[in-house]
């Protein structure tokens, strides 16, 4: 049994970030809330989330699983307006689930679960950490983005940068200290990472919110953030790209 | 002899309603107006529209017949700003149309009448009729546009309803009684249309305006609106896909 | 030596004008300012720009020569916003500019001079002299747009001209003497050009912008006009097209 209600805006500020990795999801459902785990097809990097209850505004459901197609709930989400509720009731006997928004009916096709993977997350310890503003992450993106395909992370005791190095041109963004939430660092660390899945993820992280990066030398990165006012965690790992000698 | 003056705005809702069914047509010119009868080249969709002197800011035409290229019209609308008032005359001697906005003048040829036809527009006696709001309708289309090809109205004496069947999912907006400005049923009126067709009218009825719907069973669609301060008047047919069972 | 500071808007306005002619230019420095002459690859447009030190938030340089590629310099600006400062500076032992956006670093190679040429601007006299605010000449340009390839400038002493013949169809902007700043003819000047050369350098010229227009019969037009509150000044020659009898 699952039904909820929530704001369309925090229906589109989740569904924008699981849709970078992935269209088929498949979220598994407890009387507290939904999580999910997924990787992309080609296992660079990997999503786990939490949704706690208080994510929605109503919410009410006993254990299952349920399969959704990403892309049809970006087309309900286009119903929506920015203030509207949605509301989302599983029909069980049909194995679909229904949306309502406002007197539209919307029932859509739950995916098979059984075909959707259930990846392992790898529990990591990375030796430096540094919380930032996503905004200046996506600045140092942009800066990056004709310059070459892959984007390097440095975090000192001074300094956080992400800086791109290509044939003849180069560009980099330098967060010092003052500029940074947290800078944690033992020493150097130092990794870099395809442009595209780093743009990608950061990209569809709303303007303001704060990302806590956990870095080291050559190993993946993991982002942490919140979204939904906190009520939804995210961790996403990155897979680095190490240049051969 | 043609000479007229009207607001850009005016002519644009004109000829959005009409190109959604033809580029070229054959307006009737009178003292009183003008007036179009159009097929599409599918024969799918008929429209009927009278355009009285009132909707001009000034108006003085003796009986002719007058056709026109849309896109080569819109091209000139969009030469005028939003308050701007466009000057249509006819140059007899060369069988042209100036039209003439600001300090710009614009000359166009017009299209031989003789190649355009005049349809007979059918009287139909449709059993149910339905007032409501174009922007309701424009909400139950973008609920229907992903999910199948064909959209289905269906009305009682309690609702008015927009549905649409897909093979997994559907989706239907639903207006009672009390969304609605007029609800004369005669028990149930369903009938199912091509979406792109309904679509495409619909979409092009600015915001505000209220259609009355004529609707039967298994029965062509008439919509009736009026335009320009309800000095231009609209009837448009559309045909009825009727399932084989 | 190379150092300069300019506001974003400006070098953007600059950078939009030569980038309808080419690519990679090659800028002439000195201490009171930066010049460029070009010619685009069909020899059709020539465009002199004298950007005096003025221009600048501030300026140091000695005499050398500088290539630079101005899609790369398009997206630096993508980085910037409308108020911001950028920093350019020559990095000489590596033949590179370095641009300093906020926290943003970007360097770039510059383009060996050697291969991009240095065209002689020809002196003309011409006959008319026309002073007219861009806009009108934009307006004039979207008349033209669908009817054909070329565009006539005509000036009288009575009026100043755009005017646009096709096959079917002719459109014309008249500006009266009342509608223009200056409007010096020595009986009648008229020359045709080519509409995609003329319609990019018009359309590249910030609103509000006067431009001297100088014309003849069947002879180039030159436009002369200030960027940057004066502190630049542009002339671009266009070739006119002459129709065989």
């Amino acid at each position: 049994m699952f039904a909820a209600e929530l704001k369309s805006d925090t229906l589109k500020g989740l569904v924008n970030i699981i849709s970078t990795l992935i269209d088929e999801v498949k979220f598994t459902v407890t009387a507290e809330g939904m999580t999910l785990k997924a990787v992309d097809p080609a296992h660079v990097a990997m999503i786990e989330m939490n949704i706690g209850k208080g994510a929605f505004e109503s919410y009410s459901a006993s254990d299952c699983e349920m399969g959704l197609d990403l892309d049809k709930v970006k087309g309900v989400l286009k119903l929506a307006g920015s203030g509207d509720i949605i509301r989302m009731e599983q029909d069980e006997s049909a194995g679909r689930l229904v949306f309502k928004v406002g007197n539209i009916t919307r029932r859509m096709n739950l995916v098979d679960t059984s075909s959707l993977s259930d990846p392992k997350v790898p529990h990591l310890e990375l030796s430096s950490n540094i919380s930032v503003a996503v905004d200046e992450l996506q600045k140092g993106i942009r800066a990056a983005e004709s310059i070459s395909d892959h984007i390097t992370l440095t975090a000192t005791s001074e300094y956080f940068d992400l800086s791109c190095e290509g044939d003849t041109d180069s560009s980099s963004l330098r967060l010092d200290k003052s500029a940074v939430k947290e800078l944690d660092v033992a020493g150097q660390a130092t990794s870099m990472f395809p442009l595209d899945y780093f743009s990608n993820i950061i990209k569809a992280i709303p303007a303001g919110t704060v990302v806590k990066i956990g870095l080291d030398n050559d190993y993946p990165v993991k982002l942490m953030f919140g979204l939904a006012d906190d009520n939804a965690k995210v961790e996403y790992l990155l897979a680095p790209r190490i240049e051969n000698e």
